[in-house]
């Protein structure tokens, strides 16, 4: 989390009150529950939420300083503001019953701050593919010219892809969505399934299925894992943006602002550098992956090695991907399109992309597949190398015309026909629930 | 894919000769369907069936080194094999409509047999956890004596996270059902939707939303990753075996086979090497999926770096994951387990894992935390210490027995109390069917 | 960088005041150069120099948001404050021949930072070491006793790692020790060679053999990967704490601070919380190799794409490792050691690791190395399966007694011979300049 | 290792039989310097030697189905072949002693190998910097045209990037050529330093400084970082390879071979494929460096988890990087370049590039340097939406020629003066030792 990639709800998110207000919330929603059990008096809860504590993160740091347990500081620093009654706080509890539980909701509430942008993202997505539905660009592998598709398509697979990301940030939404309040090794020593479950209830979370100590950590690889397909993605679309914003392609490009510079040295240049920060991005949140794989491997009824880990990668990954949907969005939307420069550059192949079509019309007129390859070839490579366009080479062809009338050959040289299902790629993409 | 790492059935599935059947029997579906459709002639595809071709991997390959071209090279060597109805084959085809299409079916099979597998290693865990239900043992974190837990409620731990990792590869194995039949840029120049689906079914695979030049990347990312999640659960399932079977705990261990050696110098050594085996093989696991994320941002329509990463990974990753299932589940139905020595290391500590059940006790009785704290732990660092044990440090402390009768501090050393929620756990780990 | 892991002068080194202070010493530098040129007014430099600038981090960003360019941004703030002689800063040069010098220039003293803490680090270890050199323990491969070393010998072998990572890192400050003022494509446009070497060394630095706008990245991931070798033996000698301080083991721990508490809920508790701390933070120095290794292959003349991968991993992952090493040096010096305890779970083998002695002692006598394995696997399996003693059983055993004389089987059971190498172990890893 | 990308020197060198014929040479020379010692009788070695062995890696397979342990099925096998005297191979050696230490054997060769290939690919760069060293083209930075370079200049950093590769690889292989034989935990129970040394020296390698069971694993961890990091290198030849020979760009391109198919359905199509081969198989050799870094934390003397992540990433990393730098050398050789399309797209730019330097004159002719800026912006702007040409614009622009005479603008826009430093930077590339 640097303040250039922290939007301001991440940065609150994270912050240490919230953090604090967490767990109070975990103690106070656990403390109801006991009270209807019995184990505490009655009207605890109220008492301290009436008192509208105003934690401050700064003492209880103070106080860890000599405890070295950040729980014990937080629970010491209760007792001095709210007094008797909090300590029938934490009661039977471990400190991970807090920790836990608070983080779960923690990650919740980011992973639907994602899941909402996710949908931003989306929406800017399907309505530039809509937009461009039909407009014909040359489709590219390898980075060669191939055959044409449309604008549309291209950005209606960024979409489906997109989706898929949304999906499995909600599937991750529900493996995380979990807390426990189980003790200090997972067996309700002290507590009871019952209390656990009716206190998550109320927090909006499931009890885990068997606790160590703390909740399993494969639940959280599983979040990483989705926050970093969902940035491979943007780097994908990133990627292509920063090919079509080439020099020698210019098809499309990033909103330039007003006053903005492009080099300090090249006043002209507009550089897709949100892109490439885009990219860089990526590999941040991508590194985090198995990280979180590595923190799986508890031992026993656990380790406190995951806990640093996600000290540092919680906040920096859901805050830097929050900040690349945002980012992503914007950039969707503002994306300048060059309609012509995508008809001169699909023009500049002379209609070599036809060739298959070529090819097919002679093997269906009976000629062996290999034997088609090879005539089409001749004509395209001589016309890749300047002698000629490849539909006049095609024509002048002895071997080719003696297979294809002119008017067969000049049939294949059809773009609406190549590109006659380009509305059902973007409505299908435009339709679909998970990409 | 080392031989040693490699089941047969692996071996198997990914040897050239299944991967240029899988190549034919797309082919076959797709002329099949073309065949209804009116642009082969009808009886093309059983033809070549009724030959019951032998394809021959060596020669592909050698024509291979003429063309650099895999997909060509195949359809060669079929039209040398089946003469003319060959050339209806790959008709509007492109390459990666055979390649990417019978990858899916592959990984399909290969994830089937990797889901059956982690069926099997979930049985024995289920077994194992039910047999040991009640079992106590000391409950460990930091590797230090917490609290008593059964040995049922930890294996029922790893049954859970097994039971998620299994439901992972399911999510992940419909993310990769998918193919394609969409030509060279995916937009159907020469075929369409329709064949594409009706071939597709015919395979079991559904037609990918929207088609690059190929299947997009973020599906095989997803299956990478539930993999990996499934490594690393065996992984801290052995690395607590490895704890286990250490000299000094030895709560449980590998089954030792007649014959087998522990060491060339030292006879009397019984290591735990499966486990550790396994550990490393999860680091090989896991190492994949960095590089699956990277294959996600493919140029344009396609570059085909991702192949390279494929070759390798696909075989290698899923083959070391059925072996890891194969050995873990061996393992589980294998493990020697002590449940005396257990007891005896439950008893090592002299009941100060009760020593919570006193504080709390301390604390019903009106005592502030901090205060019940600090009693508490008086008694246990003497004990700690050596000096008397911990209970009756406890009865000899005046400050404690102004609180709590001499029988309200022996009820708190109650191992049956503490283990009382045990049964309820591992049934309900048992009873998940997500974990 | 949260401030729960970031040592003060990495909170300073980090900040955006040094940040901008080290960009306007390259100016000046390079400023400088330029007057003895003829380039630019004699006195320039000076001059700015003596107005003693305060630059204002907020007032760059503020100008920064106009301008989305954050060297332009800065020139203007200088010129804001420094007036007409500013205009001469920058002349020919392009913003990377700023930040990537000022990037060199805030690395070579991270790792300054970080290898004088690794000297720190090695010389707890070198004390430490010595200090037991005599010690014995049992050595233990698998986890499983095996042969006895001492205690001076295991921390040695830390020692030698830490040194070979010092190294690393030296070699690494070599590397990334390199700045460049060759424009914006590299080619010295409107800068020289000449002008570069003579900014470089006074700022004692090396020009890049062949920049493109910016320093080559294979040198960052250099200082990356070092970095995470020397996290890594941290990692290992944290684990091997970790299983010292079991509770069955206790042969050493850390340090137990007055006041400190080890559970919320169990008082007694003394866990290795600083070690398992470490072994987290390795995952996350960990992390950032693999980004820095895809940042190398930057776009042509470059891209931007590494920018936010630094931005973000640059300051992370020095502060986390001088925060490791700060930890583990302390580690290491407030180590507490068992050495009765050592003892006490040495004597608890019964002697089992001299079947080895025992084994080559018969084969010394003419035996089969098969046979003799078997002989002394016979006595030694009834001695682990609690039958008799190790040496009383070989004893015991007419087929040992027909090879060996009891003087000779005696004289394997010699401690002091097992261990007569030790000192010169430890000597030699203490004596080492590189590991 | 896949035969596809496996180079036949390290099919053999990986093979079995090598394996097995590393372990003999290790044993034969312990015994060599064992009978010097007179520890085992003279002429033990030179006796074994005579016969020749033949080794049968099937049968040792055999017997390790029983052991289970492959050291102990390699000496029975040597045993059941040369008969008495075998018995004294081993002699007080843990396997350890012969699997690191001719690991150490394998890896140097390996290594050597690697080296060697990059000394060919660096000389194949050094041919076509040379070759290229004044031919201009564009430089890029963001994808986007920025300031002239020449293609020799470009190769020249490729070439530097290579040096510092194989000096990394040079470093390695110090790291790496060393063994132990020090016993079961390192202490030299059974042996001597004495005997290592020797033997080690007679393998012309040296001892480790403190050996556990077997040879510190951060020495591989820097030999995977430095494969890594070459194969980096070549990604970032490969990527750049793939952007010039894009349809758009054509200034290079790989090598066609006759009967090459570029596409089974697009017969003019170009693709540079084995560029896009070596981006993929770069980030299969960097996914093992995350593998190779968790490796180093073994627990105590030794586990074995290490073992399974180097059966497999050993063979197969050193195998891809051997494949790649044959590929890239090749590709190096045989790149097609075409100087007038390099011209062609730097003449695109209509001499933008040289607003740097007209921005440089009206600085020195003292306009500020904003003011300068934004002059230049103007008329770089109009040209760039098609207005006029860029020294049109100039010419035209009275705030301009106030301070600039049309000779002055003129002079700025001279190439050769932008690229005379060209010659100076690839020499200085050619005469680097380590780049």
């Amino acid at each position: 989390m640097i303040p250039r990639y922290t939007p301001d709800d991440f940065a609150e998110l994270w912050s240490a009150s919230t953090r604090y207000a967490a767990w109070l919330s975990v103690e106070l929603a656990a403390c109801e529950v006991m009270e209807a059990d019995g184990r505490v008096p009655a009207g605890t809860a109220a008492k301290i939420r009436s008192l509208n504590l105003q934690l401050d993160p700064m003492r209880i740091e103070e106080i860890e300083k000599t405890t070295r347990h950040d729980v014990i500081a937080f629970l010491t620093h209760v007792e001095e503001l709210a007094g008797a009654p909090a300590r029938f706080l934490h009661l039977g509890m471990t400190s991970s019953d807090v920790l836990d539980t608070s983080l779960a909701l923690l990650l919740v509430r980011a992973t639907d701050k994602l899941i909402e942008r996710c949908d931003r993202y989306i929406d800017a997505l399907a309505k530039r593919a809509s937009e461009y539905e039909k407009t014909p660009m040359i489709g590219r592998s390898h980075g060669i010219h191939a055959e044409p598709v449309t604008f549309g398509v291209v950005l209606a697979g960024h979409l489906a892809e997109a989706k898929r990301g949304r999906t499995r940030l909600s599937a991750a939404r529900r493996e995380i969505a979990v807390g426990k309040l189980a003790g200090a090794v997972g067996t309700y020593a002290h507590l009871t399934p019952e209390i656990e479950r009716k206190t998550l209830a109320s927090l909006g979370l499931e009890p885990e299925t068997v606790s160590t100590q703390v909740v399993a950590r494969d639940r959280h690889a599983s979040l990483f894992f989705a926050m970093a397909s969902v940035a491979a993605g943007i780097e994908r679309l990133a990627t292509n943006l920063r090919h079509w914003q080439r020099t020698e392609v210019r098809e499309a490009e990033e909103r330039f602002q007003k006053g903005q510079k492009g080099s300090s040295a090249m006043p002209h240049k507009r550089n897709p550098i949100l892109s490439e920060n885009l990219c860089g991005l990526a590999r941040v949140v991508r590194a985090a992956v198995p990280a979180a794989l590595e923190n799986i491997a508890l031992w026993h009824e656990r380790d406190i090695s995951h806990s640093s880990v996600e000290r540092m990668f919680v906040p920096d990954i859901t805050t830097t991907l929050a900040f690349m949907l945002d980012r992503a969005a914007g950039m969707v939307d503002g994306l300048v399109v060059y309609p012509e420069a995508m008809k001169h550059n699909l023009d500049q192949s002379g209609g070599l992309f036809f060739s298959e079509a070529v090819m097919l019309a002679m093997i269906q007129k009976g000629r062996p597949r290999q034997k088609a390859y090879e005539l089409v070839q001749q004509s395209a490579m001589k016309a890749f190398h300047g002698e000629g366009a490849f539909l006049d080479n095609l024509l002048a062809d002895p071997a080719v015309i003696e297979v294809l009338s002119e008017a067969e050959v000049r049939r294949c040289f059809d773009l609406d026909h190549a590109l006659a299902h380009a509305s059902f790629i973007v409505q299908r993409s435009l339709a679909a629930k998970e990409g």
